[in-house]
C-alpha cells in the first residue's frame, strides 16, 4: 500500500459562530490565536435562515458558538442548522458552545402537561449532530444530565471574583444572597474572598409570622456594610432590585450586584437605573447592547473562559481545573470600558 | 381481576394549536365538530416561550397544529415545545399538523457545507415526540422520505380547482406554468379542468439562442386567452409577477394566479398590486394578515382539508381518497370574503 | 374478512412485583381490586437472578413495581430483567413503578469524572423497555427530565399531612426545615395546615460570623412550640437528629419528624432512638423491617397513592389531581400499627 | 366534543404476502378465515422491485409473510420494502412472518472479520419498521435475542410428530440424531412418541481412535429397527444422506427423514433420491417446487401453525401453548398429496 | 505509563469490494496506489452469501465499494453484510461507495401505501454500520437528505464533458434534453461547453393542443445540427431512443447520447442498436458486460472520480472541488476501447 | 491559524477497574507496563455506589475491567456507572472488559415470558456508553451477536492447554466431555494436544433404553487412562463431579478437571473436595478466594490474555491471532502457587 494512504492524522480546530453575537466568537478566537471561520448566514424573506461555511471543516474539531439572546428561538434554530451543516460536511467532532443556554430555567414540570424544555433543547442539539456541549453556569446543575454525552460545564465565578477583589476593598464587605435558595453560591463566594460575612434576604411573611403582610427581611448584619449580592442571572431584575432597596433600607453602606448572565429583559434597565446599586457586574454570555449599558455597569468578557475551555477540550486536557481559575494567558477584562 | 380494570379502551381526539394562526385551528375544529383544547402559551421577557395544556391529554390522539409563518423559527420552536409537553403528558399519539412546512425548500445541498434544513426539521419533530406529520403541498415530494414514520401529504389542488371552476368561464382558458420545472403540475390542472390547453414561460436565453440578453418566452398560445398561472407558493412574487407581465405583453386577455401557499414576503404585495393580474387565489396554509389583502385576492380556507385529513387519520380511514376531493360536508370557502 | 378477526380490543391491567417488598404490591393490588400476577423469581447459586411470569401478559398494560431498598443494586437489576421479559412477552405497555427511585441523589456532577447515575438509571429502564415511570417524591424535580418519556411524579405529601392533621393539635405547631435548602417544601406544609409559623435550622458559622466554630442556629420561634420537621428522606438520620437536639435545646416542647422515604440506613435507628423526637412519621416507599421499628415510629402505607396513580394511568385520567389528595376509596393507614 | 370523535377503537387484521410463495399466505388466510390483502408487486427491468398495497392498512395489525427461499436475497429485500410501505401507510403494528428465516445459520463469528448476518437481518427488519417477528424453528434459539422486541418462535415439531405417529407403527422405531449436536431434539421426539429408543451418528475418527481414517459410527441399537432421523433442516442433504447409508449398512430395517425446513438446495434431490430413505417428511416453510418432489416425499403444510400463531398474536392470547400442539380447528395436512 | 501505550495514532485506508463489479474497485485502487483488500465471498447452495476479509481492518478507514447492478438486490445485501463484518471487526470508519445507488428512483410516494425505498436503502446501510455514503449522480439531489450523516455526492459530468469536448467538433452542436424535467442539467452542459444552443423534446399533446394524438415536439433548432442528448441514466432506453428518432426526423445531422449510468436493461441494447444514434457515451458506474457493448458505445471509467473522492475523504480535503473536474493525476479513459 | 491548534493527536491507554477483583486489573496492568488509574469507589449507607476517576480520561482509550463475580449484580451496576462517568468525562473510546460475562447462560427463552438477560446486559452496557466488549469464553458464541458493535471474544484455551501440556505426561491421556453438548470443544483440545483419544459422558436412560432408571454411560475408552475433563465453567460442580465418579467407576487411572471460569458457587468446593479428581485447573476470570482453594486446585492468571487483547485493541493489531496462543512476553502462571 502506498505511503500516501497511510500516515499520521492531523487535528484541526475550527471555531464557527452564529449571528447572535459574533463579537464574542472573535474575542474567543483572539485568545485561542485563531480566526473565526468564514460563514455565510442570512434570512430569506419569509424568515427562514440560510447558513453555509466558506472553508472546509472535514476532519476538524468544530466548536459552534451561539449566544441564546435577543431573538432567542431564532438563534437556537440557527445553531441547530449550523450543527446539521457541520455533520453533513464531515466534521470530526461538533461541540455546541452556548455560554447562556436558553430555556435552562424550564428544567422541570411544576404542573401536569408542561414541557421540560431544557431537556428538549439538549435533545434537539443531539439530534442535529452535537457531540458535546460547552456552557456556563446552568440554572440547575442537574441539567448536565439532560444530555446524552459530555457536558463541559464552566463557571464564570473566578472571573467575577477576580473583578470584585480588584475593584473594591473587602474588609467591610458582606456577601448577600437575594433569596434563600441561593445561599450555597454565596457561601462559596464568601469562602473564596476570605471568609467574609454572609447575609440573605427572605420573604418575611411565610417564615415566622402568618397573616402578616409580605415584607422582606434580612438575615445577617448589613448595617454600614458594603454588600455584594450574588445571583446566576439578572433577567427582569425585579427580585434583585427589591433586594437592593431592602438592603439600603437596612442601612447598607453600598450594594453591588453580581451575576453571570446579564439578560436585562423588559423593565430590567429601568429598574436597575433606579434601584440605587453602586455597581452592576455581569459577563457577556449574552451581549449587552449599547442602549442597555448603565454608567455603573461592568461587563466582563467571558471569552477567555470559553477559550480556555475550548483549548482544554481540543488538547484533551482537564476542564475541571478551570473551575478554580483561568490560566495566566487568559484573563478577563471589562469589555465595554 | 375486578371488572373496573378490564374493559374496552376509548379513543379521543384532541386538537391543540400554537399561537401563529389559532383561527385556522378553530375553523378546522368547527369542521370536525370539536373544540380546540385550551392552552396557555406566552413569552417570557427574554423571549423564551411557555406552553401548558389546560385539559388532560392522557390517552388522546392529539393533533398539534401550527402555521410556519411570520416569526417562523419562533413558531417552529413553539410547536416542538408543544410536542414535548404532549409526550410527557402521555398522549397516545402525537400528529404534527404543519399546513405549510417551514424550510421545505432547503431540501438538498447545492454546494458543500450547506445544511439540509428540511430533513433537520423533520428530525427535530421526531425527537420531540411526533409520531406522524400532516402537511400540505410540500415543495418536493421526496421530503416525505425525510421523516422516519408516516407523512400524510395532503394537497390543496382540489380546493383551488373547485374555486377556479366556479369563478370563471373556462372555454377560453389556458393553464400556464411559470417555469419549465412545474409543467407536470400544470398538466394535472389542465386534465382535471377538461383538457384545457397548456403554456409555460421560459427564460429565452438559455434555451435556444446563446449570447442573447435574457428574455422571457412563452411556449403555447396565450394571445386573447384567459391565463391561469399555477405554482406551489408565492413568496416574494418576483418570478410570478414577471410571468404576468410576459403573458400580458403576449396578448393574454386576463391572468389569474393560483398557488397553495401565499407567503407574500417582503415586496410581494407591492409587486402583486402592480403586476396586472386579474385575481390572486391562495389558501390560508399561512395566514394573510389584513394589511396584505388586495381587492383582487381570494384566500380559500384550508380548514376543511385539514379537518378531512385529521378525521381520516383518527378514524383510520384512507387519506389517499382526499387527493381527489373533499367529502361533501367539508367544503372550502373564501375566508376573508 | 371474517368477524373473528375484527372487533373491539380489550385492555387489561397487570401488576407484577419484584422480591424487594412484595407486600407493597399486594397492598396496592388490594386497593385496585386485582391480584398481583404470579411470578417465579429466584437467585442462581452464583448470584444471577431468574424471573418468569406465570400468566400471559400479551396485550396487557403492565405495572412492574419494585422497591429500591436493601440490596438496592440487586433489586434494580431484577426490575430491569422483569421489564425485558415483559417486552419480549408482548406487553402492550410497561410502566416501571419505583416508589423510591434508587440513586436519585446522584443527579449531577459535583466534580469532573463523576457519573450522573440518576440519569443512567432512567436510561437503563428505557433500554430494557419501559414506556413510563411512576415514582414518588424524587430528590430533585429536574430528574423527570432524565427520562425520554412520561414520568408520573407522585407526592406523598397529602398522605403525610392528613396524618399529622389527625394525630396532633396544630394550634401550637411550627413547621421546621432541617436546612436552608428545604424551606420551599416547609412553606407548602405550613400553607396547607393553615398558615402555620415556620422555622428552619442553619449552620451558624457560614452565615454571619466567620472564623467562629460551627454551631446550629434556628430562624423562627420554636420555644415552647410543637415542632414538625419535614424532609424528603431520612437516610442515616445524622442531620435530622442534630436538628432535633438543636430544637430541644432551643426550648421546643416537642419535635415530630416527617419524611416520605424512611431509608433508615446504618446508624439511623440508633440515632433516632436517642434523639428525643416525639414521633417519626414516614411512608413505606421502602420497607421498614421489624427490627428497625421504634415505638414512636409511624409508617403510612403508600399503597393507596400508588393504586390511585396506577388507576389514573390505566384509565387515562389525570394524575395531576392526585397532587391535591387521594380519592375517597383510597386512604392511607399506619401499616404496622 | 362531538360523539363522532370519541368512541371505541376497532382492530383489524391484515395479512399481506410477498411473491416468494404466495400460496402459503393464501392457505394461512384460509385457516384464519380472511382474504390475503391485494398487493401489487413486480420487478423493474433493472431488477429493482416495486410493492404497493391495494387496500388501506391504516390502523390495522398487519402480518407480512414472506418465505426466504429461492432468490433469498431478493425476497428478503421485498419483505423489507413491504414493511417500509406499511410503516408509511400508518399500520398500527407490523409483524414480520418468516417461516424459515434466511441467514439464521450465520449466527456467530467463527473467525475474525466475519459478519453475524443473522443479527443483521433482525436489525434490518427493525429499521424498516417491524414490531415483532414470527418464525419457525430457528437454527439456534439464541437468535431470539437478536431482535430488540418480541419474537414469537413457533415450532413445527407437533405437526411432524402427529404425522409420524399416524403414518407408521412405532413399536419397532428408533429416533436417530444425524450428529452429536442434535441429541436434545431427538430426546424430545423420543419422549413425545412414548419413550422410544434413541441413537445417533458420530464421526468415528475424532471420538476414540486418532489417526484413523474418518468413518461414521452409530451410538445405540439400529439393527432391524425402523429409524426416524430428525433434523431442523435439509439443505444440500449431504450429511443426512450419509446418515441413511450408515444406518442401512448397520442393518436398519427402514430409514425415515424428518425436518422442519426442506430447502433441498443444489444436489439435495439427487442425493435423496439415491440414499435409500423410506420417506422424507418436511413442512413447506419454504416451497417445494414440483420438480423437486420425490415419490417418497411428504410436505406438510405449515399454514395451520402460522394461522394459529397469528391468531394468538392478534387476539392477544398465549403463543406458548402452541408449543404443545395446534388447536382443533387448525390441523396440518400433506399439501402435495 | 510506558511509552508503548502512548504515542501517535496512524491512519490506514482499506478498499474492499463486493462481487458485482470487482474490476471497478481494482481500477480505483490503481488510481489510489493501493491494493484492494483480499476478501472471501461466495454463495451457499440456498443462496445465502458469505463474506470475510482476509486482512485486518481494525482501526482502518474502510471504503466498501459495490455496484448496484445485475442481481441488484443480491449485491445490495452483500454490501450490507460487508458493512456488518467491518463494524464487528472494529474498522475506524466505514464508507459505503455505491457509484450507482439502487432504488434511487423510488424516492417518493406517488400513491398511498407505496414505500420510499430510496430512504429505506439509506437506513439499511446506516443500521448495518455505515458512517458515510459516496455516490455518483443520484436521481434526485434531495436523497442526500435521506441519510443521517455525510453523503459525498459526486458527479460524472466533468468526465463526460471532457470526453465530448475531445471527441467531436462543437461549433455545430446543440445540447438536447430528452424531456422537460431535465432542462437544468442541459443548461449546465451548454454553459460549460461554451454557451452552446439548447433544445428539448416534449410530448406535444399535453402542451398546447388537447384531444390530439400524442406526438413528440422539439423546442429549439436542431435541423442540420449535431445533437448531444444528456440524461442521468439510460435504463430500458425507450424514451431516449424515441428522442433520437424525433431529432433525426427533424433533420438533426447527428445524435450523440450521454448519460452517467448505463443500465441498459431489458430491450435497451436492441433499441439503441436500431435508433440511429451516432455514439452512446456512459460511465461504468454499472458494468457494461461484453454482450451489451455496441460498436458506437463509449464507456468511460468512473474509477478516477471515485479515487479522487476517496482520497479527499481519507485525507480530509474538500470533495466539493471535484464538482469542477478531476485532479491532474486522475483522468478518465474509455475502458473498453 | 496558530500552530498550537493544529498538530498531531496523541493516543493514550487508560485501564480502570471496579472493586470486584482489582488484583486482576493490577496484574493485567503489569503485563501492559502501565498503572491502573486511581479511582474512588465506595458504597453509601443505603447501598448506592459512588465512583470517580482521580486522573483525567479525556481523549483516552479507556478499558474498564470488572469481574462479574460474588455480588454479581452489584458489580455489573458498578461497571455501568463507571462507563457512564467515562462517557461524561469525554473518553475517546470505552471498552468494557468482562472476563466472565454475567448472565451469559440466560441467552434464550426456554418458555414464554422469560427474559433474555444476556442480551439485556449487552444493551445496558451499550446504553451506558460502551463502544466495545472484551470478554473470555462466552457460554454461547451466538452472544457476540447480542452487541451492536465489536466484541473481542478471547479464549483461555491456549493458556489451559499450555498448562496441561506442561503438567502431566500425555501419552496415556484421554480428553473427556462431561456431556454430549460439549464434544466440539473436546475435539479441539484433542487435536491441539496431538490427536489424543476422546470420550464423553452421556445420560444412559434417554439414549437407548427407555424406562430404565437414569445412569451415566461413557462413550470411548477410559479404563486405565488419565482423563482430562474439559468444560467452559464450573459453577455448583454437580455435573462435573458426577462425571469424575463415573469415570473412576469405569476404571480411569486419574481425572483432571479443566475449565475457564471457576465460579465455585454454593456446594461446589465441598463436592470438588470429595469427588476424587487429581487436579482442578481454572483461570481467574473470577477471583477464587482463599477459603475456596483446594490443595489440588490450580488457578492460572488470565491477566496476560487480557493484556494481550487490550494491547491488540489499543494498537489496532489483530485480536484473532490470540486464538492461537499468547505472545512471548505474556505468559500465564499459577497465581496462587
Amino acid at each position: 500500500m502506498s505511503a500516501v494512504l497511510e500516515g499520521t492524522p492531523d487535528k484541526r480546530l475550527a471555531l464557527v459562530t452564529g449571528r447572535a453575537y459574533p463579537e464574542l466568537a472573535q474575542e474567543t478566537a483572539r485568545f485561542l490565536g485563531v480566526d473565526v471561520f468564514e460563514t455565510t448566514a442570512y434570512d430569506f424573506a419569509n424568515g427562514e435562515m440560510y447558513v453555509r461555511f466558506a472553508q472546509p471543516v472535514r476532519g476538524a474539531d468544530v466548536f459552534a458558538l451561539q449566544c441564546h439572546s435577543g431573538d432567542i428561538n431564532e438563534w437556537i434554530m440557527e445553531q441547530l442548522i449550523m450543527v446539521d451543516a457541520l455533520k453533513r460536511a464531515s466534521a470530526r467532532s461538533i461541540t455546541v458552545v452556548a455560554p447562556f443556554l436558553g430555556y435552562s430555567r424550564q428544567d422541570k414540570k411544576h404542573q401536569g402537561r408542561e414541557p421540560i424544555t431544557a431537556r428538549l433543547i439538549f435533545d434537539l442539539f443531539r439530534t442535529a449532530g452535537a457531540d458535546r456541549i460547552v456552557t456556563v453556569d446552568l440554572h440547575a446543575s442537574q441539567e448536565q444530565g439532560f444530555f446524552d454525552g459530555p457536558v463541559d460545564h464552566l463557571t464564570a465565578t473566578p472571573i467575577l471574583i477576580d473583578y470584585v477583589r480588584g475593584s473594591m476593598p473587602l474588609e467591610n464587605t458582606t456577601i448577600v444572597s437575594p433569596d434563600a435558595g441561593r445561599i450555597k453560591v454565596s457561601e462559596r463566594w464568601a469562602a473564596k474572598l476570605g471568609n467574609l460575612p454572609l447575609a440573605f434576604i427572605h420573604k418575611q411573611r411565610d417564615i415566622t409570622r402568618p397573616n402578616h403582610a409580605e415584607a422582606h427581611g434580612i438575615i445577617g448584619d448589613v448595617d454600614g456594610r458594603d454588600c455584594v449580592v450574588v445571583d446566576d442571572m439578572i433577567d427582569t431584575a425585579g427580585t434583585i432590585c427589591e433586594a437592593v432597596r431592602t438592603l439600603r433600607d437596612a442601612g447598607a453602606k453600598s450594594v453591588t450586584l453580581v451575576a453571570t448572565h446579564g439578560l436585562f429583559s423588559g423593565p430590567a434597565i429601568e429598574r436597575l437605573r433606579e434601584c440605587g446599586a453602586r455597581e452592576i457586574v455581569v459577563t457577556d454570555t449574552v451581549p449587552v447592547p449599547e442602549e442597555k449599558r448603565l454608567p455603573n455597569m461592568t461587563v466582563l468578557s467571558v471569552a477567555p473562559l470559553l477559550a480556555a475551555g475550548i483549548r482544554s477540550v481540543f488538547e484533551e486536557g482537564s476542564v475541571a481545573t478551570l473551575l478554580e481559575g483561568l490560566p495566566e494567558d487568559m484573563k478577563a477584562r471589562n469589555i465595554y470600558a
